[in-house]
């Protein structure tokens, strides 16, 4: 069992056009329309201890993703898995974030421009050292967010439940974010309501009900294991239109990603969130997250994809 | 010189980690947030019979692009245009659109995730085939647009004056056109005014003034050309707040694109622009625009930027 923080030295490994290659040396062709039209969606899992988490929930969302753009990846489900396994396994990552991609493809003739249904989709991976959104040490301390001007760009034109590549909006934000001093960004809807950052959700605590924004954002695998955990420490939860004054009035807040889990934030553009610790039932979810993750919940072992049995040979008479 | 189409048979030449190579050979870092998040501008320029067409503005408006999302390419405009240069002339095209983007660069460290203020920024070209962004012969008859249900995305969240990737609107919204036995969506801004299309800008005409769109577009170098055009034939412009019913009122109608100059369009969700023909003003600009170029307006030959002397010596004495 891999289970050292040491072994996650490794830059990692992707997979791609077929096999497996150091991360650093893993390209995409320069006319697929992936890198010229952002024409991809993805999916990215953690693993923790030599386990995936919330696999399955990962794959329906990938595969929503793929269906709303009409792509098709040129493999399994069952391969994917394999795949996904074999770019950890190789790295020797225990704890890694896994990206997995369906490309458009180049169109059909090789040509830079035209119609995308003349495309073969692609798919590409990579497993790289379990990074946190925010610096690690914030997962105690509670972050430091900033809502900027940018607007996270509406459904109507970019459907954020589509987990894509277009995040012009959030690196801009991004900018904005570090500009002031802050960890990460915090976009508004062109409405002005509260949405996402740069790879998590956002949730407000006020008495025993926490909620999240449910417009135009991504739903996250963490935010619907936020769901599952409030419910089983008693507190309700709701999707709901925030505003920023919603901050203020908050008792806590915590962000929810794959790439940190749960990690409470206590500042919001220099403005102290609560008591600007973080709060009781953030570390209470933060904890209990953790815990459940080392008991095996949701989870699927890296080495229990590898070690699939060889196809049984089915005879037909 | 090189003016005959035949030699246009090259499926083109990219340059990319400092050399040439053939386009279907070249790639670019699966790290690089180019591709992970979209984070890359560009600009694109043609070539016809051996000149490229106002590159000067195009490298204003790349120059304004790449000041937007905060990145510097790593080499100066002359070398830039003798890469452009090389691009075309090692493919032997005569007609040619180029690309030119800078991506944002790997993360410092090679991190998957980081600060984008780490990256050092890359520079890569491609030149290809020219080619037009509606099937050749509507350059005559005309083409068919198909206003969609999704939108353009609004500056606020991605600004549109900025060229960049992030194009998962429009490419929902060529499947929407395609759908509908159309050759190019039409996409409105969020408020419901036209906007603009894969690659190009839309205008109508009355009487003796032409009308585009002004607000969330990108301003295009064959639109600022139209301006110009429209001087000459005595044709007032305007940008102007556009909806879906002007077209229903216009006398005629066109696009203005890098791939493919003025294009008629006379057909928009079926219905008929003006009397169904390409329309008198649109077939002057259009051929004016071709005429024009063919005399060497606005155009650097490609062999003069491979043509610099060699750079002198200078005495310090």
């Amino acid at each position: 069992m891999k289970g050292t923080e040491s072994m996650t030295e490794s830059r990692g490994i992707a997979f791609s056009q077929g096999s497996y290659v150091p991360v650093d040396e893993a390209t995409i062709p320069m006319l697929d329309p992936a890198f010229t039209k952002s024409d991809v969606v993805f999916d990215a899992v953690s693993v923790w201890d030599g386990s995936f988490f919330r696999l399955d929930d990962h794959f329906a969302r990938f595969r929503a993703s793929c269906d709303y753009v009409r792509m098709k990846p040129p493999c399994t489900e069952e391969e994917i898995k394999e795949i996904l396994a074999r770019c950890v396994d190789t790295a020797g990552l225990s704890r890694s974030i896994v990206y997995f991609m369906c490309t458009r493809g180049r169109y059909g003739g090789g040509a830079a421009f035209g119609d995308p249904r003349t495309s073969r989709n692609e798919f590409h991976a990579y497993a790289v050292p379990y990074y946190w959104v925010v610096p690690k040490e914030r997962v105690e301390t509670g972050a430091h967010l900033w809502i900027v001007e940018t607007r996270r760009a509406p459904n109507v034109s970019i459907n954020q439940r589509v987990k894509s590549f277009n995040r012009m909006d959030l690196t801009c934000g991004q900018f904005e974010a570090l500009d002031n001093g802050a960890d990460q960004p915090l976009l508004l809807s062109t409405e002005g309501y509260l949405t996402e950052g740069p790879g998590f959700n956002v949730w407000i605590v006020k008495g025993d009900r926490a909620q999240t924004p449910g417009d135009n954002v991504l739903e996250g695998i963490t935010r619907l294991t936020v769901f599952d955990l409030c419910r089983e420490i008693g507190i309700s939860t709701e999707d709901a239109d925030l505003k920023p004054d919603d901050l203020d009035d908050a008792d806590e807040a915590f962000l929810s990603t794959s790439g940190g889990g749960i990690i409470p934030f206590t500042m919001v553009n220099n403005r102290s969130i609560g008591g600007g610790e973080p709060g009781p039932v953030s570390c209470q979810l933060r904890d209990l997250y953790w815990a459940k993750r080392a008991q095996g919940w949701h989870a699927t072992p890296v080495a229990k994809l590898l070690a699939k049995p060889a196809l049984e040979m089915v005879s037909t008479t």
